[in-house]
């Protein structure tokens, strides 16, 4: 870690001047200012980080890193997490962030946070790695689907085991073909992957038929919505008996499309979900769903991150799920 | 400072497309895709967080203080800040508080944050002083109900208004006595009270009478659902025709309350919220509202933060309302 010694034995200056540099100082002449500030990037000096830890090691701040703000899913999570955050003394913050601001995230959080919860988030390697050597641990709620995995412990259901359940619902009450909406193939949601994998596998455990892949480009209502009636106004008719969605939000928006046409659910088609929502419970018809822990997870996960601030070995941590049956199946 | 819209100038693409591009959608041809990358290069186009906020001694990064993590309608409003944020290549982080924590917010903002959004949230006389004699700027998202006021500019809709057009609407359909379902005085929810304000005011020039006024602890589905059932159930009868509920939640708990009671909604009574959620739309019946206009007050405060930040003077503003009629009124 560069320290603000570092930054004047570079500048062949004392540590003095450095701090009047960063704080401003007008008693510094600007050819020596400029030189500072010079070598402050050359060697990527990050004040706050080395500030912080000359007070104390830790910042009693969690960073959740968010993929959707939309989803009243990830929101009851949140809540959860905040909760339990606040009991213990920690300050909770929520951020979004694109993949090209990652690199930026390093110099947000660099000593100004003590942990990293990935809700439904991804990081690169190299952002994790950097983040391992600052101290700061990362955990994920959900399983990551590619990169992260064991290198970050996760929270999650057991998605096979949970499609699995629902297949064999499905089954008795007569359905064996059905069509699966999902997230397209390039969304930055690689958590649908893992349900996306889970589904294929307990499809063919269970002797369903997946019939049809309906994707779209984003997991909330209106985009499924607009999609699905699109779609069933210009196709004549379909085969599939059942529409399992990724999410609850998408099959509020397909129990919307098939009131706008005139498609019975259950009768010509059932329609399942999986997070279990509250509108999910309100709808008309009500909707059949995998019930996700949010709350159990949020603060499992927030005592995870205490064990790793402090050092300790984290396991992977596999929650249990339920099947809610409604009235759209 | 290269924008979005250089580069989309530039590659000769729209706005839209360069932010397919950057979060890696489909739905772009791959010779755009190759043209826009290579303007991104070309002109650097990246949120050098750290030599920019050395250059103007700016952080870039907004917190927004949250009161309610579990209500979509918030939801709905920091959606819109966090894409008019990134657009501008300011980074967003949202923190819920309790009241007293809020001393820490100063350690924790100081330095560290261009401004301060409240949204639905409510802070202390000397804390907004503090913040503002360190040149930090604090605007609000919905009118503040007292020590703010004068001191923190507000964007919010024209509440008596508002109230004013749905009592008209009511009067128009035969309501003429209605009860109010509010949060208790206690809570730390602010604007619901320049709500219920508007409420009197505007049932008083409107000639409608305030049957009764039904108080709840927290304003969720939960809570409301679990109030008017035992309610109702430990009542013989209610005199009133019509219900409004200070938020959709709230609503959407009374429609599932009379649902469970099997009192018929809108004949025996008429369920009206304010917000305008999804939810609304979905429930059966749907739900009468004041549409809220989210994606608006997301932008219009964003541009009013960064005019303050620059230094300007930034006046209150009313944006427009809608009253949606649907099915149960």
């Amino acid at each position: 870690m560069v320290t603000r010694k570092d930054v004047a034995e570079r500048a062949g200056v004392s540590v003095a001047v450095v701090s009047y540099v960063m704080n401003n100082k007008t008693n510094v002449k600007e050819t020596t200012r400029n030189k500072v500030l010079a070598v402050i990037q050359e060697l990527d000096y990050r004040p706050n980080l080395v500030a912080r830890s000359m007070k104390t090691k830790k910042t009693q701040q969690l960073a959740v890193l968010v993929n959707n703000l939309g989803n009243p899913f990830e929101a009851g999570i949140l809540i959860s997490l905040e909760r339990s955050a606040m009991e213990r003394g920690y300050f909770l913050f929520f951020q979004k962030f694109q993949p090209q601001q990652e690199e930026s995230l390093k110099s947000l959080f660099a000593g100004r946070v003590d942990g990293i919860i990935l809700l439904g988030q991804s990081l690169a390697m190299t952002t994790i790695e950097y983040f391992q050597q600052q101290g700061i641990p990362v955990i994920s709620i959900m399983e990551p689907s590619s990169n992260e995995k064991g290198i970050v412990p996760f929270l999650d259901i057991d998605w096979a085991s949970a499609m699995k359940q629902l297949f064999v619902h499905l089954k008795s009450r007569g359905y064996r073909s059905i069509a699966y909406l999902t997230a397209g193939q390039q969304m930055s949601s690689q958590h649908y992957e893992v349900r996306n994998r889970a589904l294929i596998h307990a499809a063919g455990e269970e002797d369903i038929q997946l019939d049809e892949l309906i994707e779209v480009d984003s997991c909330n209502f209106e985009t499924a919505y607009r999609h699905l009636v699109a779609k069933w106004t210009s196709q004549s008719d379909f085969s599939y008996q059942a529409l399992l969605c990724v999410n609850d939000l998408t099959a509020a928006g397909a129990v919307a499309a098939c009131k706008q046409l005139g498609i019975s659910v259950p009768e010509r088609l059932a329609i399942v979900g999986c997070e279990d929502i509250l509108m999910s419970s309100q709808t008309s018809p009500t909707i059949t769903t995998i019930h996700y822990p949010r709350l159990a997870i949020g603060e499992a996960t927030l005592e995870r991150m205490l064990a790793l601030i402090q050092g300790q070995a984290v396991k992977n941590e596999i929650l249990k799920n339920e099947l809610v049956v409604r009235e759209s199946t």
